[in-house]
């Protein structure tokens, strides 16, 4: 289980007792991701049993308050319960400014550092790497800046073949470079293949977030292949013309480019609370795109 | 059920499972009023069937985050519920420029006026009046500036003896003049007294908030003789140094306030969210006050 989506929070602008304002929690190679944080998003993580001290790294996607109205309050709990690890913010460059702002006001030094990272508006590629996880950013189509994000896992190490290894008694010092995909040669000269110890490596899996935006296919090539996609389907094809005025999307505008994007999965929400139910969502989906879900509070997808 | 308080938030900084931040929803009169507004508040609003678009007055005793974080979420909900009658917002003046900035990011004009009343630091006085209710507010003791408020009705109308008066055949015009305390001459040169129509007035009624504050008798005069009290109460009497340090009140400190200002009943909330449940906070406050209570989120208390 390691590449794990939980939906803290599934709606569109108006809250519903159902469907909290967006917020998704990530875990990827043990690295914990925010993306969104809008109001009531921890009380959400307490709901959902999400250990918000474990994130590192914050996304927010554009400034419409149901993405991020929630993030000063998160970060004011992290310090009432002793924070003391860093931050890593991205976003538009007014939310460091916002959020500084409160922090001030309320007279509290904060206990942990809050580094914001500015995303430009038309940003694209990379935003963060380390040894296990990429994640980039991709403008989106909205009314403020708004962009998208890609979080991937790297390539990884060759997978052991246990049963071989151990029944030939070799060194477990050797593991650390057979995976890597290297040879080695012992102190007698006798060398040891890393083909003969290795099975390929498990596929790298990849999660694109696209929310709020109109449909754009500029963003396909951001999200090319991408093993799950969430794209917000704010609309079904009767309000085709709501959609277009708020620049949001339709369900089968998020199916059209799930299909181009040639994902695996698509995963819709922000569905505008005017719905009582998803089944035209899901309906004008799936005929398009037939593996489109419709996200809901507390979900959990394994990617 | 002309004057009935609503919690929608009880709690301390810390949300819990159980307990919102503080909000507290106030009918007054057929008034509506809002006092703070943590993170969530409008959700605790549609739980607790609060009918968010009523509420006219908005009052913010200070600007720690969980007596405010829900303020723009909720004010950017009225918006999107198509609101179009102003509100009266009431607060230390950088809550102003904090909703103002976040508002103009987002790039949606509101659609109905926010009307901002500064509050001074320690200023003691009357808020807001009209024909039928008082608002005043008073200096409390925090960390930055906190403002208490009072909530009163003004004197009401006396009572018709509708036994009597329907029994007399009077004409209905009378009963504006008699419930005003006037005599009525009519055509023919008789006088009517209203005192022979009337029962005396429904007594007025108050309600005070104190929150967050160190205990400070300083308040006592502008209390005095409510009806209801709340007073925060984030800890026992164990953690007095602690209290003193944080400028917050132990349940003893509430509940002699409550003695000393003669109030009718007090209410207590914003316990820290290390307490488990309320028993120690109400044997301590008991035995200075009997007529104490623990509120919860949901609670009604009829003033």
């Amino acid at each position: 289980m390691s590449f794990k989506v939980t939906i803290l929070g599934s709606g569109a602008a108006l809250p519903t007792a159902q469907k909290n304002p967006t917020s998704q929690y990530i875990e990827c190679q043990n690295r914990h991701i925010l993306i969104d944080c809008g109001e009531g998003s921890q009380m959400q993580m307490r709901k959902f049993g999400v250990k918000l001290q474990k994130i590192s790294h914050i996304l927010i996607s554009h400034l419409h308050g149901d993405h991020y109205f929630g993030l000063v309050g998160l970060l004011s709990t992290m310090h009432l319960l002793g924070r003391d690890k860093g931050i890593h913010i991205y976003g538009p460059k007014e939310l460091e400014q916002i959020i500084r702002l409160q922090l001030e006001i309320a007279g509290n030094k904060i206990g942990f550092s809050l580094e914001f990272h500015h995303i430009k508006k038309n940003q694209t590629g990379l935003l963060f790497e380390d040894k296990c996880i990429e994640i980039h950013t991709f403008p989106l189509k909205h009314k403020i800046q708004t962009n998208g994000f890609l979080i991937k896992e790297k390539e990884k190490e060759l997978t052991l073949d246990s049963e071989r290894f151990y029944s030939d008694k070799l060194s477990i010092q050797f593991i650390q470079y057979f995976k890597k995909g290297q040879n080695v040669t012992d102190e007698n000269g006798s060398t040891y293949f890393y083909k003969d110890y290795t099975f390929k490596a498990m596929p790298t899996k990849s999660y694109a977030f696209c929310s709020d935006t109109a449909y754009n296919e500029n963003i396909i090539t951001s999200i090319k292949n991408s093993d799950v996609l969430y794209h917000e389907a704010t609309f079904t094809e009767k309000e085709l013309d709501r959609a277009k005025v708020t620049l949001h999307s339709t369900a089968k505008q998020a199916a059209t480019i799930a299909l181009k994007a040639n994902v695996g999965k698509l995963l819709m929400g922000h569905l505008s609370a005017r719905f009582k139910n998803d089944k035209q969502h899901l309906i004008e989906a799936k005929k398009v795109f037939e593996n489109s879900f419709v996200v809901d509070d507390g979900d959990e997808f394994i990617i």
